[in-house]
């Protein structure tokens, strides 16, 4: 009996893992793109399909993972093979929770669909949203091409989708002081907006993760954060003086 | 020179990895506890405590994957051992996340202290965090004791985090549209609420871990699930009417 195990070599075996990453990668980006779609066109049908296509992107999961404990058994690889095998499945699980969030956000736009329009609002959710469908792609292509400045580069975006999720979070809370009938829109919102900040976080993982496969080390340098949303206070006399600076 | 590789079994190390794990447990359990209690008592100094003891915890996991990629590259673990090897990585990837949502709590009590007092919905989530924290516990035990019934029995419990969740979201938005002056306050417990409820899931992953090194695949019955949060809507009409059911 012919095996492939024997004929195959482990940077073949590695690669083809990484081929899954790619289009686990490809998939999830779609995800992103759709869930934003979703939302600002209120497609219903649109968001019904992102929260069915999560199940094949956690499928991808399971089959990376089963591919990766396969490397490690039968190849045992040492030294930069290993640490691209370990970063493969840290990479693979943050996809899923990148998935896992756009399936949410395309949940909630069912809801908001019932709501009157919330406009401007989900328009900047959708930028947002390609910001980061952006920096996951420049992710993948630097983890295919071993792109350690690139890598950085991504890691470094993240206070771009951080600053937008500030400033949408104060707008938000305004609107709901304003209007009662705003409040369930603003609060779906809120959580949506709050899902494309946790989205930037794991691409900003999975770019350290890059960062880690090529020189052996997690970046050391802090990055800039600046989601400050879990301090932010607006009392609602600053509401009704039309927003105002807290924290 | 004397070389600890070579007089240490494979099982030895596996064991001091393993008691990292622990004691990273022990840590996020405690940061749980602590992470409720600043809410509760409006403690600012403990929820200061909180957020610096994260970085323990951040260490924690890195120490953990180092130590695991050293034992892959110099023991080459087959089957179960590489199975509880690389459950250990995910494991701890869900601690650290875990540590990530208290610290997220204690920031956000910090907000909540300036406000008036937000007394019951602030109980609600103690024991929502009570009942993760021993959850948690009972995971860590099945871990170290290879359970599996202990694991799946925590896997089936998420369900309560998940409705103490959905029932305290609903009145808090009813608080939001009756009054707002609450917007704010019942803003940051919704998030908190939610962080709660993610704890919970991240508790129920680790649970599946352990289902997984011990029986060598997932758990395939589907878990029951019922946070239906991001589906629930409430009108400011039903709001006045003290409440009502929608979804």
């Amino acid at each position: 009996m012919k095996s492939d195990h024997i004929v195959r070599s482990f940077d073949e075996d590695l690669q083809q893992i990484e081929n899954l990453v790619s289009r686990m990668g490809g998939m999830v980006e779609l995800q992103i793109d759709n869930s934003a779609i979703s939302l600002v066109q209120r497609d219903v049908e649109l968001a019904k399909a992102v929260r069915a296509d999560d199940r094949k992107i956690d499928n991808l999961e399971s089959e990376i993972d089963i591919a990766v404990v396969r490397v490690l058994a039968l190849r045992q690889p040492a030294a930069q093979d290993l640490r691209a095998v370990v970063a493969v499945l840290k990479i693979a699980a943050s996809l899923e929770r990148i998935g896992d969030l756009a399936k949410n956000i395309a949940k909630r736009s069912t809801v908001l669909g019932e709501f009157r329009d919330i406009g401007a609002s989900a328009n900047i959710v959708k930028r947002m949203c390609g910001l980061v469908q952006e920096m996951l792609k420049d992710a993948l292509d630097a983890h295919v091409t071993r792109n350690i400045n690139l890598a950085d580069d991504v890691r470094m975006r993240d206070v771009e989708v951080d600053q937008m999720h500030n400033s949408l979070f104060r707008e938000l809370l305004t609107y709901m002081m304003e209007d009662p009938r705003a409040i369930t829109p603003c609060m779906h919102l809120l959580f949506i907006a709050k899902n494309v900040e946790r989205m930037g976080d794991h691409v900003t993982g999975i770019a350290e993760q890059i960062h880690y496969v090529v020189s052996g080390s997690l970046p050391e340098e802090e990055r800039p954060k600046s989601d400050v949303t879990s301090l932010t206070a607006i009392s609602s006399g600053e509401a009704a003086a039309g927003g105002g600076q807290a924290e």
